[in-house]
Parts: C-alpha cells; sequence; structure tokens
C-alpha cells in the first residue's frame, strides 16, 4: 500500500499533535519530579489535555511513594591543581551535611575494578568510578556500563568508602552531569554519591595521572522528605467488544529534574497519545486502547507497580511503551503468542515504508508495563528507536525541547498509528498467558 | 615546496606541543579569572613552562585591576509556569542581593526593540533581550550580535528596568550560559544582568507566548572585591639584529570562571608557543619574536593596555595573536606597508598548502595587541580561524579540553611557523608608521 492510499499512514506521517504535546508539557509544567508538586501540575495538565484531545474515560489515581529532593551540590579538587568540577547528586544520595566533607580520591577505571578493592581499604576516602560507555544504537552500553551508578554508590559504601563519585552514565561532553537513581542494598548504608559531567570526569582521571594524591571537598545536601503523592493517568479509546483484551500504551509523566524531560518522557506520551488519537478518527475499533501516563517511573517504577496492583481485575492482552527519546524507529520486536505469526507478519510489512524491520529478538517491554505484563503474561511489542543520541541527553539538564526532530517524531507516530490498528482490529490470542 | 621538502611544515604539521600546553594548563589550573588566586598560579605555571621549553627573557609584569566576582545565581518563573531557569551572571552586574528581587519580563526580540523602549517604561521590571545569532564562519555573527550584552545593560538601566536577562551571546543548544562582561555607561546605575542559556531563552519566549504577564525571580550576588593583582607573561626568541623591530605575537593567560578556558584562550598560547619553538630550531632569526601571554583580558583588555604603557620605548614592528579557539586556519589578512607587497605574496603561497588563502579585507589584530598596534602603528597579519563552532563554547562552563581537534591544532601552528619564519627573516618595512 503506498502512501497515498493509506489515509492513516499520510495523517501520521504529517503529525503534529506529538510535538505539540511535548512542547506545551515541557513549557507549562517543565521539569516534574515525582512527588513534588511540579508533577502535581503535571497531573492536572495531563488530565486536562487528555480530555480535550477527545479520550474516554479520563482517570487520575492516585498513590504514595518515598520521595528525596536534591539539594546544595558542589565539589571541588583542593590538591594539588585546586578547581572546582561539576557534579550533581544521584537519587537516594546521603547528604554529607552543610559543611561538606573532604578526602582522598582513589581511582577505578571501571565498576570491575571497584569490586575487587579489598573491604575496608576506602574507609574516609572518595571512590572515583569511571567507565567507557559510547554511543550504541539499541542503547545496550547503558545496560553495560549504567552499574556504576546502579550498584557503584552501594558497593563503595560497603568497602567504607565515605562517598563516590562516579562518571556520569552517559555519552556527551557537556558540563551537564547525568543524575538518575541509585539504590542501596538492605543493610548496606547510604552515602553521598554523585555524577560529574563527563569533561569533570576526564579532567579529574588527567589530575589524578600526574601522580600526586588527590584531595576532594564534596557538598550535597538532599534531603529524604517521606511519603508523598504521585499519581497515574490513563484514558481510552473503547472498543466494540469487550471481551477482547485491551491495548495498553504507556509513557511516564514525571521527569528528572534538572531538564524539562522533552525526550524522558514527555514526547513518548505526545508519540502514543497522537496515534490513538489518529486512529480514532478513522472509526469504530474492536479492542480497547488505553493511554497509560505513568507517574514515577524515574524513581522506582512506583506508578507502573500501583496500577498493575490496582488493575489486577482487568482483562489486559497485550503492551507497548515509548519510553526512550525522539529518535526514529528502527526496529520491531514481537513477543506474541506462536498462533499470532501472521499478524506479526502484517504488523513487520506495514512497517517497512518506514524504514523500519522485524529483528528476531523478544520484545521486552519498558518500565512502566512492567509489572503488568509480568502479572497478566501479557504480549508485548517494542518499536525500538535509534538511541545513539539518547545518553548525550538522559537525565540532564540538556533534556529540553530544541533536542526534539519533528521529523523522527512523526515517524514514530506513523508506526505506532500502523502497529495499533493491526492490533485493535485482532480478534485472536495476543496475550502469553 | 613539498610538506617533505620543507622542515618546518613538517615538524610543525606534527606538532605536539600547542595540545600539551593546552592541557597541562587546563588540567593543572584550570579557570583562571583575572584577578583572582587562580591567575596568579596560571603566571606562575606559565613562567615555569616558557623557561622549560627555552625561551629567552621569561618575564613577568605585574599590574593591578578592578575585579568582579561571581556569587550565587538562579532565577526562577514564579507564574504563569513555575519552573527554575539556568542563568549566568555577567561581569559587572549588579548583586540582587541575598533575598533576590522578582519582577515582570517584558520581551524584547532585538536590542533594537529595547532601545525604542519608552524611557520609565521599565520601572521594576526584568528587561529580556533576545537576538538570533547564528554560526558564522568569520563570527562576525557575534559583532552583531553581542551588544546585547556588551550594552543592552546599561539600556535598560537608563529605562529604569530593575535588571535584565538576555539570551546567551552563542549559538549552543545546551544549559550552558555564555557570561562576558557587561559594560555600564558612565552615570548609569549599574543593574543584575545575566544570561540565559539558549534552550531557557527559548523557552521563556515559549511561555511569554502564551499571553499571560510572566513574573520571575532573580537571584544574582556577584561582588566587586576592588583592586587586585594581574600580571603579562612574556619571553623571547631573541633575533639577530636589534635594530629591526620584534614581531610580538599573542595569547591571553586569563580564562573566564565556568569553563576551563581551554578554546579561551590556552589553546592560542600554546600555538604561538608552538610554532615560536620550532622555528627557532631552525636557525638563528633576524628579529626577535616576542611571545605575549597577556593578563585580564576578558575583564577589560587590561594586560594588552599595561604592556603597551610600560613597552612604549620598546622597538615592535608588527603584532599577531591567537584568541579565536582551535578552530583551523581558513584566511589569511594583511596590514602592512605597500613596500612589504611581494612578502605578502610570499606568506600567502606558504600557506596555500594548509588550505588558506589570503583576503583583501585588512587585518585589525586582536584584543591585547591592541593598544600596542595604536600606540606604535604596528603592521598587523590575521590568521583567521574557522569560527562556526567558537560561539558554541565561549565563555560557557563547556569550554573544556575535550573540545580540541589535535589535527586543527596542528594546521594553526603550522600557518603560525611558516608566516613567522617570513617575518622574522625579512629586513623591510613592517610597521605602517
Amino acid at each position: 500500500m503506498s502512501y497515498a492510499q493509506d489515509a492513516l499512514l499520510e495523517t501520521a506521517s504529517n503529525d503534529t499533535i506529538a510535538y505539540d504535546i511535548t512542547e506545551d508539557l515541557t513549557t507549562e509544567v517543565g521539569p516534574r519530579q515525582a512527588g513534588t508538586e511540579a508533577e502535581a501540575r503535571g497531573r492536572a495538565w495531563a488530565l486536562k489535555r487528555l480530555k480535550a484531545e477527545g479520550f474516554d474515560n479520563v482517570t487520575l489515581e492516585e498513590f504514595q511513594m518515598p520521595t528525596w529532593v536534591r539539594g546544595d551540590e558542589s565539589a571541588r579538587i583542593l590538591s594539588p591543581f585546586p578547581q572546582n568540577l561539576t557534579l550533581t547528586a544521584l537519587g537516594n544520595s546521603a547528604s554529607t551535611g552543610e559543611a561538606g566533607l573532604e578526602g582522598e580520591v582513589v581511582y577505578f577505571h571501571t565498576l570491575d575494578d571497584l569490586r575487587a578493592a579489598p573491604d575496608g581499604s576506602l574507609t574516609g576516602k572518595i571512590a572515583f568510578v569511571s567507565h567507557n560507555q559510547i554511543p550504541t544504537q539499541d542503547g545496550s552500553s547503558y545496560g553495560s556500563f549504567g552499574p556504576a551508578r546502579f550498584v557503584g554508590p552501594s558497593i563503595a559504601s560497603q568497602k567504607g568508602a565515605a562517598a563516590i563519585v562516579i562518571r556520569s552514565a552517559g555519552t556527551d561532553y557537556h558540563r551537564n552531569p547525568h543524575t538518575g537513581n541509585t539504590n542501596f542494598t538492605d543493610g548496606v548504608n547510604a552515602i553521598p554519591a554523585a555524577a560529574l559531567s563527563i569533561p569533570d570526569a576526564e579532567n579529574l582521571q588527567r589530575i589524578i595521572k600526574r601522580g600526586k594524591p588527590v584531595r576532594m571537598k564534596l557538598k550535597l545536601t538532599p534531603k529524604n522528605i517521606g511519603m508523598q503523592t504521585s499519581g497515574n493517568v490513563y484514558a481510552d479509546v473503547v472498543g466494540s467488544n469487550p471481551d477482547l483484551g485491551m491495548i495498553i500504551i504507556a509513557c511516564h509523566l514525571d521527569s528528572w529534574d534538572l531538564g524539562t524531560g522533552a525526550i524522558d518522557d514527555a514526547v513518548g506520551c505526545g508519540i502514543i497519545t497522537a496515534a490513538a488519537k489518529h486512529l480514532k478518527k478513522t472509526g469504530k475499533l474492536k479492542r480497547t486502547i488505553r493511554l497509560f501516563w505513568a507517574g514515577a517511573e524515574e524513581v522506582g517504577i512506583w506508578g507502573g507497580k500501583d496500577y498493575a496492583e490496582k488493575h489486577a481485575g482487568t482483562n489486559h492482552a497485550l503492551a507497548m511503551e515509548s519510553d526512550f527519546g525522539a529518535g526514529a524507529v528502527w526496529r520491531v520486536d514481537f513477543a506474541l503468542p506462536a498462533s499470532a505469526k501472521p499478524l506479526q507478519d502484517r504488523i513487520a510489512r506495514a512497517l517497512h515504508p518506514l524504514g523500519i524491520v522485524a529483528s528476531s529478538l523478544p520484545a521486552g517491554g519498558g518500565a512502566d508495563i512492567g509489572p503488568i505484563i509480568r502479572a497478566q503474561n501479557l504480549g508485548i511489542i517494542d518499536l525500538q528507536q535509534d538511541g545513539l543520541k539518547y545518553f548525550d541527553l538522559h537525565h540532564t539538564p540538556d533534556d529540553t525541547l530544541d533536542k526534539i526532530d519533528k521529523a523522527d517524531v512523526q515517524q514514530n507516530v506513523a508506526a505506532w498509528a500502523l502497529t495499533l490498528r493491526e492490533l485493535a482490529n485482532y480478534e485472536g490470542k495476543l496475550d502469553n498467558k
């Protein structure tokens, strides 16, 4: 089918809704960290917008979650070459107190090097963990090097470190460090933990390489402010046959505090919403499509977990998620029952005109849909986006509207609309129960 | 002459000295704002390095200059869409005081629009001036749009504004605002003045475009700390004929405080020093070449002025400067007496193998050599560097070592070495007296 013959492909490829949602959410709300009043303004904005776009059953479901907020953050090399370094606290970092702390820096080129350090060898010191994350189209490098952030602080604490700084889990060369959650294992004391911007991490490496002991002063004053309100927003395109399980499509409404959350994940909300709206206009669908704008993803997938608990009795069939920025879709992965192979082939063919090819890798879903997928053994389709630039921006102050390429967003909307059309009108089994 | 036949071209094209100086100065000293102890460490470093590189007459000349230092800086939109904005104070900005100030934002798309505002129309308000600076190879766009920073604050103060924020005078899309001096006209009260990063400036424009009054809270607490010590460092390659005026080649040692001053201007010092060193090794030159590492350029060209005063009796013939980053040289401009046309043609031919072409535009020199050029009517040659990326980095936190392309630096060193060889062995008139 050519572009001109397929009205949905044509409309979706010229979409403006996704970009407008991205622009409006990042401008009219801006940063919206989970558990803060800014995320609450985001939920109010989302409810209003989803109603205005004409969706059914626009619903808010609130929940409570523990909340950590950033304080002051600064670092200075005291000797041998005094100068400030740019860094940002990791989510769940402990505070140094107002007075800050000083310590000798101990360098580890990789997380494995830190793991190999003898217990107690870091007592009173500041561990510095680097890594070699490079851009990868499938984002896999983050999986390999992200653990410096995910578990590095917990390991450093177990070795007795007073604090830890890591090279940001990212791929850009700007003085904009990458935040993100870290998790301290049960029974391990939280310590101050921060990410240096990559230029600062490389400068610190050069300073260390000159062979003199390096002393750093670190000040981080984040706080745990206890249980706060977050919430999920969802909306439906109601299908004609309530016996068919619904298709749930997800993004997340919260963002980290440093940027305005354009690529992570306002644009994901824009893409799924635009695709559903274009499809809705083509006529009644058999299955219900549910737009799930999750709350509190960044800080522990609280929204995804809350949804799975509250909707254990709701009949879902398949889940999809858009939470990997604004890059074009380049690959589609499936996790469907064998009986759905003809459907899978139809979707693959439908995506060919957009340059998207089917892989033989199983779809894994995303963070927000993980809990409901596991609870109900749902089918999954992943429209994999190009991630070569994603970790230039992820969790940094640079996650702002100007990074969005409108043509790439339109390609995403088209891919989603074509995929959803096949799914919403398919009466066969989609789940993996 | 082919590369292989010209040992100087070969050596300079494989230079490592310029990059090493850039790396070492930015690592071992880091940011070195004029008038601070960091600039003093920079001078000590420079004296030691220039001696180690084998130059003659390595000399420090101190002077006093008024010094302004940055304090806290933050901004927040209070209504209609509360969110923080990233900005940085401009040099000579007044303080808002610890409590900060609040005001309604009044938008001007250009500096001309601000000029056209009626006197008193900004009383108690925060002026916001934007502009459309785009990348230009010759850097001319900065000349056209930089005045938003140079004189915008003074004009806003005259119109009664409580404060001013400008779109950074730059071309990048990172959350790294561009600082730089502003100057308040005599008799005009200094007001708080800051530059928003470009993503923030565009976000503020979008917020304003939505039509509701915009209130901002601004906190800037810089201080004037009075007269402080700065200084120039110079070193010579002594020529055989003291009757021939010397060739002075300049860079500046001070940097803004936000970055490590790699492109502005450690690399300039690296380039001129490497070129002089390679040339020195080829044998005795007729004219003396003086390396002039100026102090306190960024904050008012205090070093250049002090040098011209103290060396009014020194016989200079021609001046050159490297202070436009690390981009390749693409053009050469001359301001020489007519009698030197054959020399000019020889230099132009010598630079052809490096891709550099002669222009018909008159050389203008640079900031640090301006005072001595004017005082002694010196000849000038400008090796013009590609400026397409320069204003992505200029005066930002992003001015760090990782932005330096080694091959481009080598091309600069080669261009300087070939030009200096012609000049240092030329016995005709070079000045414009």
